[in-house]
């Protein structure tokens, strides 16, 4: 049976857990709701409450809790073999699972890297990016371009290639060989229009590869979307452009599609079928396994392996690994996950229904608060400002949107707070009653606590 | 059903599949053995072959295999709820493994913080010890002390911190706030007693502190015993003697237990009880759930939390996390596994058993090739050496201990080959009569390739 003693989990966790951006006056006083057990889109939480699970757990529950087929999968290798060392064995589920993904990959991405979630995912690729440019006898070539507003982990170094600078006090950040572009946020573009704001960009990247040398440069590490930084889609071409930009100095561009894959965006992977781009890597996590079981990866073209293998090779030896490198229980997991999705024809939904889901999050705006709202196949969100105008909010914005979040959460819906967005990217099964649900529940919610900020209605402020 | 088509998934290993320490110029044709179920302390190759599996996995299937408890616990929490944010939500699991590990952890290391492997559970301590200098307003003590042989994991950070020098070719591993000691390694005494070494080994940190200013340096990361450096079990008293310098320059002792701790050496963790240190942070992996799920974390001094939480967090957010933190079906894998070692007294056993284990490898010590055997709780290793008065091995040496391990593979037991060791930590759950049937293969095998090698009995050397 789920531990539904609430109070004495609350006070465990309390007493004996560290959290992820714990805020530090508060250890030992702050509690976190308890949740006891899911199906579908549904969590539930010990109080009794059946909440909508807005975020997909953390933008990776794409096939929804409940699922038979992965749990069966998952008991059924754990009970054969559950583990067998990567260094010196082979499984099954590594060996079909790197197979299936690079049937999923776009162009010739099909050698593969396992490790344990998307930080060890980034992490490989930037070690792979290192350990290629020695090989190739290029020991200058390694500065690492990434974006303001990117996130792409929480080791050290992918910390440090994280833009979202909200996570940079008492860290030390800083690495010389990691340099920052604008976040390609097409809110940012001002008065330009967003054709304008994108030559600039591209300008800036320009700029910055001959200030800083192509020859120091190793690679471009990217979202598709940046996902975390606030759900930011850059301006249309974008990607077409800057892969251009790399190719013509031989930089690695990176694609890490932790989010965006594995259905997200309506396709397995989103950087060619949805931004038209074949990345040298891609790097997944999340969705590969639905978030049953932790695993992440990389997957690397066969054009690249050939420039430092084989007989290119000279005396090299991958020495990266982790101990839960090709872990067959997550490997089960995750080809059940793929299976499953295959089956149901989750990726075809999550396209059919991503026109729905932006109409519905869009009719949200005619109310007063919300500024904006994007989309792209499941991922979307609700921009909140008290004054629309702006670009981005102020803190009291997020005031406002944390208090919109607190309001759903008493209506059933788990909406992740992220800053001044409502962001909203659900398990990909969601039907068009359920998305109306949502948007139903946001509405009330954006309604009540904007009337309780004095907002009137769009129409009156007009009018 | 177990997937047997062993040249498929060979096949699909080579094609698809990149490996930790990969050797590059054989991408697409070296092979591994195919491993396809596990039951105890044996697994089964796809060739119909039964092995003993010598390392445990990779030094953590410590309750073996085919543990119907453990995959239970595993399903059961899968299909009742998967995966909740660690950011937002409070599960049963995460709050009940931590409120375990903290009665199973020396001192007051009370609060804990969950990873997904060990090479995280590192990374995020040593972030951790980053946080808590800038908190305090003393951001130049940032350094970290480390020994040559250590290994700490393959993130960028973590493997900068490693000290296995095979690993860093074509990497670029050297950071300036990275510093490295001597190895403790006993064979490297040379003329000196083991009391005189020791006292060399101490003065070199305190010389070392002196050089960079005990003002810069924030932690001494070590490994109880240096695991995949070479199972070196430092001179009797030096843990204590380092935590002694540690203490007196307020430098936070971290002592690496992935390996070491949940039984590996007779106790729950090492530090304390076999070595006689309450660090201020251990971090742990591997055993905690005997490797059926991907997990690792950090448990840390209250003492130390309390210097940077409440009144003295100064508006500090510690942003370190992992999408994986807390997952609760890996925490409910290591709950369920410490549960059945704790039933079934396997680290009593394993501590119990010890002496017969040491015992067994020492009986090794007739035969020409066998420069030395060691062992603590049941990690243990032969040293196998053509002339058993070098101190470590050459690449004859490495090559011979190749063609023992290769030997043992074919008799029936896996073998850890590292360097010029065969490394053996079995599972915790192996019985005395199966310690002799690793015996009897490893004097098999290392007889026949010594013979090989024209070794002669040691006697007939001597006589
Ligand atoms: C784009 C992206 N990359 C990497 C990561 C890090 O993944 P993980 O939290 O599994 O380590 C995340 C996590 O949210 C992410 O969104
Ligand atoms: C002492 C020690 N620390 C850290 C690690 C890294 O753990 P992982 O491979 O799970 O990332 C290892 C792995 O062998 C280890 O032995």
């Amino acid at each position: 049976m789920a531990d539904t003693r609430q109070d004495d989990v609350a006070t465990a966790m309390r007493e004996h857990v560290l959290l992820p951006a714990q805020e530090m006056a508060r250890l030992g006083t702050a509690t976190q709701p308890v949740l006891t057990h899911a199906e579908g889109i549904y969590v539930h939480a010990a109080d009794g409450r059946r909440l909508i699970d807005g975020p997909a757990g953390m933008w990776c529950a794409q096939v929804g809790y409940g699922r038979k087929e992965i749990v069966d999968a998952i008991a059924h290798q754990a009970m054969a073999l559950p583990y067998a060392s990567p260094w010196y064995m082979a499984t099954s589920p590594a060996a079909r699972l790197a197979e299936k993904i690079a049937t999923l990959t776009p162009g010739d991405l099909n050698r593969v890297f396992f490790t344990t979630g998307g930080s060890t995912a980034v992490d490989s690729a930037l070690r792979f990016s290192e350990f290629y440019n020695n090989v190739l006898g290029r020991p200058e070539k390694k500065r690492i371009i990434v974006r303001f507003d990117g996130y792409h982990g929480s080791t050290a170094l992918t910390a440090a290639c994280t833009g979202r600078t909200g996570n940079w006090p008492n860290f030390d950040i800083r690495q010389d060989r990691i340099s920052f572009l604008s976040s390609p946020n097409p809110r940012h573009a001002g008065n330009r229009t967003q054709e304008a704001f994108l030559d600039d960009l591209v300008k800036e990247f320009e700029d910055r590869i001959a200030d800083l040398g192509p020859e120091t440069i190793a690679a471009f590490l990217a979202e598709p979307i940046l996902a975390s930084g606030g759900v930011i889609i850059p301006p249309k071409g974008y990607h077409a452009r800057f892969k251009e930009v790399c190719e013509r100095h031989d930089i690695l561009y990176i694609s890490d599609e932790v989010v965006t894959g594995f259905g997200r965006c309506g396709e397995w992977f989103a950087s060619e079928k949805v931004f038209g781009v074949v990345p040298d890597i891609i790097t997944f996590a999340k969705g590969v396994t639905s978030g049953y079981v932790p695993l992440g990866g990389l997957a690397i073209s066969d054009k690249v392996m050939a420039r430092i293998s084989g007989e290119n090779a000279k005396g090299s030896w991958f020495t990266n690994g982790y101990t839960y490198t090709n872990h067959p229980v997550s490997c089960a997991a995750a080809l059940a996950n793929i299976e499953l999705m295959e089956r149901e024809g989750v990726v075809e939904h999550a396209r059919e229904i991503s026109g729905y889901f932006a109409d519905a999050l869009a009719s949200l705006l005619d109310l007063p608060g919300v500024a904006d709202t994007r989309a792209v196949g499941l991922v979307g969100c609700v921009q909140c400002l008290l004054d629309p105008t702006r670009a981005d909010g102020n803190d009291d914005d997020k005031a406002f949107t944390r208090k919109i979040d607190e309001r759903c959460f008493e209506l059933g819906l788990i909406v992740r707070p992220l800053g001044d967005l409502c962001v909203i990217s659900p398990p990909l099964i969601i039907t068009r009653a359920q998305i109306d649900d949502i948007v139903a529940i946001l509405r009330q919610a954006i309604s009540e606590v904007g009337a309780a900020h004095g907002l009137t209605s769009k129409e009156a402020a007009v009018g």
